[in-house]
């Protein structure tokens, strides 16, 4: 069912082609229940992972304003040992980034061995927000699919695997979203003026995002387009991807050191 | 009951004054029902830290080879959004940390405003295993409480609050323990023959964790000397310090930004 959301690499992508509200024959509560598994085996997997220590994850979260990043990051790796997992949010880059080539700061946050690393936005940002608001000129941003594509490959050989996930929501859902941080107060500090101008540019960050979704869905870092409306089936789905992607991965406990059974522990 | 185990500053500590089993009239069940509300009340407070975003809290763990630093990261922020949190362990210096003073590698890892900062051993090891086994002199070891005293000055003027703590086990303990690690074939990695060596020198450990404790157990960055043996009383402990810290701390919500009330999201 997950592959299902991975589009084929090189296949030019139409955003209205993918649905936001998933709407089949499968419900919340057959979800909860399959989940609670899927949790089990991921933490088990993270575990491997962590004691291995040959490989690493990293995983990418971009999405339009309220799209869900922050729930999707608390809710998928909620069973998980937070000391192998490495969440970077990536804001407005500081005047030292900007001196710097765009993947210099990305660089520094890539998971080392044995862990997973959760990018809450990421070098994306830079062939979305820049190309939208004309931040660089376009030929600074078109060079940006090339360097980013080869920036990946450059992980994946070192023993990184890759998965990007789109959270994809509807402008409508958006809204409904954007009126509840008003209408609560524990939610209002999440609201900023600033959210209504970039949702005015709806249009553009969609054509922006295609171009991402077209240009940098690889075999080795691939684009997944997750319904992203009903939380539920976004969480679900995230997960199982995370959870195969992990066991074709395949982590092993370490072998013990030699001689460890004839060791004995003095008092 | 916490402040039981926080010593006065000031006051000479001897490690055999604390215990590390406790058998008082409280049991794991008493424990864990408490314990459900601690968790709500942590996640909660973390949500407003994070959204005040105007102070933060560095939770130090230190404790002998199987003392359950990991144990406690894993089970006391357990419930927190992990987007919150930002773990460091602390291993042996790289050679480019060797070549800067010893709070350099330190200060880098320091929590931002907003978050709760774990430090998975710390500068104190600069104190402890430095020291036991004679890495640098007596003189630049001895000038080094000062160097930490002073840092953490820094740090709470900045707006940090620090809590502290040794997870103390006895030594039958960490053999049992240890005889866990190699009889559990999942276990097995987590052991290492270089464990031994430092666990012959336990009372030289004691030695220098008592000069910690001594030393650096100061108003506005306390030590707590928790007893560890029973996995489920540190839990406890640990959380219920947090989480009566925040509260003092009381984090709020921001104010939402003027003129929320007659935004209207368009379409």
């Amino acid at each position: 069912m997950s592959h299902h959301y991975h589009p084929d690499p090189g296949k030019e992508v139409r955003l209205k082609d993918y649905i936001t509200r998933f709407e089949g024959d499968f419900d919340k509560d057959e979800a909860a229940a399959e989940e609670a598994e899927l949790e089990e085996r991921l933490a088990n997997l993270q575990e491997r992972l962590y004691a291995e220590s040959k490989q690493s994850l990293l995983v990418v979260l971009q999405a339009m304003d309220a799209g869900g990043k922050d729930g999707t990051i608390k809710h998928v790796f909620d069973a998980v040992n937070p000391q192998g997992v490495r969440i970077t949010s990536f804001k407005v880059p500081t005047a030292e980034e900007l001196v710097h080539d765009f993947l210099w700061r990305i660089h520094q946050h890539t998971p080392p061995k044995g862990y997973i690393g959760i990018f809450n936005r990421s070098h994306y940002e830079d062939v979305l927000v820049v190309r939208v608001n004309d931040l660089v000129s376009k030929s600074v941003w078109k060079a940006r699919y090339d360097h980013i594509n080869n920036f990946e490959r450059l992980l994946v050989d070192s023993g990184t695997r890759i998965l990007k996930f789109f959270l994809h929501i509807s402008k409508d859902e958006q809204k409904e979203r954007f009126q509840d941080r008003l209408d609560r107060p524990d939610k209002r500090w999440k609201f900023s003026m600033g959210d209504l101008p970039v949702r005015e540019k709806w249009d553009d960050y969609m054509e922006a995002y295609e171009d991402v979704l077209t240009r940098c869905n690889t075999e080795y870092a691939p684009w997944y387009i997750i319904p992203a409306d009903r939380k539920w089936y976004r969480n679900y789905i995230v997960t199982k991807v995370i959870v195969e992607t992990l066991e074709a991965m395949n982590p092993q406990f370490p072998p013990a050191e030699e001689g460890l059974d004839k060791v004995v522990i003095p008092d």
